[in-house]
């Protein structure tokens, strides 16, 4: 008898209790997630075969893999065509407050940062762009789509607008340094602070959950801010979307 | 020829374009949402009925149906059984930081609070309520479980929990005056800020759906909260689930 679902040195069999009014595919779920929890099973490691796992719970395979589901749609494992099922990474707390930058945060959870410039281009400014950066309406903007990583595993997706002239050369400086903290310094915002963030929740398009490695279907959520420089000009609208399985916001007062 | 879905003086037919390749029930959702966001179709209007619609548009009542089901879905219009379909009051702003007090956050937004009680009584500090609240596991706490309103329609629900002995009046105060701050003051705690908050996103349950008027499997904001005294000791540590239909998260910063 084992109290985890690694691998036992006894090749124990786990026995689900029949009869308790609970479906045996939710016990298993119900005790991997456990290890889960308890960090027995550990982020990114990777679970057994289900024909590992019918043998060690003494259930058929189908209840394997409705256990298997039940935890993907808990957000506690990923499925990989042809790989395996691996454990998430624990939600990713994500400060908010004045001083948010991405990279920052991402490094004092102990993870790698990463991004992925998706598209750059010039635009005008929307009704939501013009009121945030308070240019007009129709205003030359340049605007950055980026996937954001930590670990290698995509974080959010954002759409940033900047206004033009001033940013002009903020592309290019982006793709020479790859963070929006060293392009902003490349154009001469030495610092700059998060004045507003806006926090609400959708769910994942199709495109989304491709860009982000997500089934389709699960929660974003959505975060609006606004950044400005030192004396009180907005520099920086960005509409991103976190994936809710991997992020938790964090607001420190 | 009228640009809004409200009866027009002179009867109008509002005709969609066949053949741009956009489904007329998708294209009338998008212009009642036009409607509603720019508040010529106002937070608890009533639309007009379906056979209206189907006039309006001339289109049948099973295609103006589902144009009704995606503007529900997309959280802007609410049907209510054999009274009709009403336009949602705009997500209300919530601020959260160290000031976050419910029955302020609503007033400020110029709608009237409200809450209701649904259950109070004392249990023991579960982990994560003790970590919360820095004190042992299994240590006596109070829990006051409450929906709380914005003009009379559901915000969010909240189960908060304070330590015992220290809150043993609470609940009594609570009934009496009706709003948390106030019980906490006449627990002695004259005043309290918000330490931190924790934001995540997921699908409302049965029973939450329910409780908050909602379609079963719409989105939740959930929110943890610390709140600690003057001298910084931990007195309210709350999981609350807001609509987030009906609330967007502000962080001023």
């Amino acid at each position: 008898m084992t109290d985890t679902v690694l691998p036992a040195d006894d090749n124990g069999v786990t026995e689900v209790a029949r009869g308790r009014g609970i479906a045996a595919w939710r016990q298993i779920a119900d005790e991997i997630e456990a290890d889960i929890r308890s960090e027995r099973l550990r982020a990114g490691m990777q679970l057994p075969t289900e024909s590992q796992l019918a043998t060690r719970f003494a259930v058929n395979r189908h209840t394997v893999r409705r256990s298997l589901a039940e935890l993907a749609a808990r957000g506690l494992v990923r499925a990989t065509q042809g790989r395996g099922t691996f454990v998430e990474a624990r939600p990713l707390p994500y400060p908010i407050g004045a001083r948010t930058r991405f990279s920052e945060n991402v490094s004092r959870a102990g993870r790698e940062a990463g991004g992925k410039l998706l598209e750059a281009y010039e635009t005008v400014a929307d009704p939501g762009v013009a009121k945030a950066l308070a240019i007009a309406e129709g205003a030359p903007v340049v605007r950055l789509d980026t996937v954001r990583m930590a670990d290698g595993s995509p974080i959010s997706l954002g759409n940033a607008y900047f206004p033009l002239p001033r940013f002009v050369g903020l592309v290019d400086a982006y793709r020479a340094v790859g963070t929006v903290t060293q392009a902003l310094e490349a154009c001469g915002v030495g610092d700059y602070r998060r004045l507003e963030t806006r926090i609400s929740a959708r769910l994942a398009g199709v495109e989304e959950a491709q860009k982000l490695d997500l089934a389709p279907g699960r929660l974003l959520l959505t975060v609006e801010s606004i950044n400005v420089d030192p004396a009180g000009t907005p520099i920086q609208f960005t509409r991103a979307a976190f994936s809710a399985d991997r992020t938790e916001l964090v607001v420190e007062s």
